[in-house]
């Protein structure tokens, strides 16, 4: 079986809402972390994991996580304003660190022009003694595959 | 040529996404007025309504828009609760109340069930004066097609 | 000792803030109801109660709650915009139904007159079973000295 | 008259509220930024400047801002989670990078102990054309009162 294309699951479009804006009448700075958080979560679905396997709940019948996933940085640079209704074209583009960390840049186009970049680090860590541990097979098969070759 | 089903453009699927989660580990209550004029704006836009002619926006391109629609009233009940990866069916039905205003009741199911309740009346008014006016003609169009026949 | 007057407890200003608005340049509909959550967080903190005792939280110092406060209905009405840099007055209203539920009512003021209503209603629940309990000793206090004599 | 003291408008305090968590049960990674944003605008009142003469509003009596200060960079550090009810201890640092932008930093403790830093990059602008134009004279004043000597 042919090996799947990683832009299926790092290539989003989203289109700008209104409670995304600001009396500026543009986006509002926080939204482009909002847009790479749950980028990620639907690149993860996509690729195949259970976002229940990955993120905390309380429903019932999941079983307690033992890995957790903080933001333990995050930036973004931003070149252009965006307007309610403005579609939007994002690439995700994961990098492992290393055993414990990874990063996600994110670069947001309109009309093909580049109008921001973020990077958010995670670091995997045991959620009870908030230690260091390695990433998760799921994790790091994602990581792995996500490796877009040009 | 056949009249379009209004099913195409009231009918959403949305996933749960971990940023909308409080720390009872489920979907915080806001969310759900969020997911609503969310879905507003989508069904306007499958409808065939351009953003930019509803929101007001700072494009230069865009001309001031005449008419503003601020929520007057909203309301909701909550049945269950919802968790991250969960996915969430909405039904829009939208009732023209007179001239001024209509009511958006939105229907949220998981797996068949239905899990919450919510309605947003807004009212047109001019935007300087804040005096009522009479809704658009594309906001009545949408109103008029958007009836469900059972 | 003389009995506390519960406006110490139950009556807020707020200063609209810039991410609260949206591009209409108006405060955003949702902004309400998080301002009526956390006034009320802020009544119980002055009251003399921790929040640790109410909202749940993972830190490890904390011993698993037994009652959880989801909200089951909540409603606004809004007669004014508001602007950024416009101080709020709040006061909360908190009405015990039965031994299960209450409601908290807020009502927004600016230079006197009233601009926004909301009412908030609370059921105390056992965050497993998710079985009705009825409200924890400490919430029933609050809703009993917060009863205002005028 | 002796000069005021810039830690009377640089330093604040704040307490975690509910609605700032996710299911992880500590603070989401956006919500320092939020804080920064929401500190600096309370940082402009206290040092004696209106919100309305920096922040863009549709209120009929404000004359148009002839200048923005979008965000066009923005990073932060997370050392320590945060849980419901914490109270953290912020101080600001502004520095003025040349006469048309500017970063505010912040500290974030808790208990004395760093939990967190952020960096936010404000560029003056012309809201119309959206060119880089000079820092307003209250953002200059603002700038040059806030250089802490320790």
């Amino acid at each position: 079986m042919g090996k799947r294309n990683p832009r299926e699951w790092l290539c989003f479009e989203r289109t700008v809402r209104f409670g995304q804006t600001d009396a500026a009448g543009v986006v509002h700075f926080l939204e482009l972390f909002r847009w790479c958080h749950e980028n990620w979560e639907q690149s993860l679905e996509k690729y195949g994991i259970s976002l229940q396997d990955i993120f905390p709940s309380t429903q019932i019948k999941t079983s307690r996580l033992d890995i957790a996933l903080p933001v333990v940085h995050c930036e973004a640079n931003y070149f252009q304003p965006l307007y309610v209704g403005d579609i939007i074209d994002t690439e995700l583009s994961p990098e492992k660190i290393n055993e414990f960390s990874f990063i996600i840049k994110s670069e947001f186009k309109k009309d093909g022009e580049q109008i921001g970049l973020t990077n958010i680090k995670h670091v995997s860590i045991n959620p009870i003694t908030r230690e260091k541990c390695s990433l998760s097979k799921q994790i790091n098969l994602w990581l792995d595959d996500s490796v877009l070759d040009f």
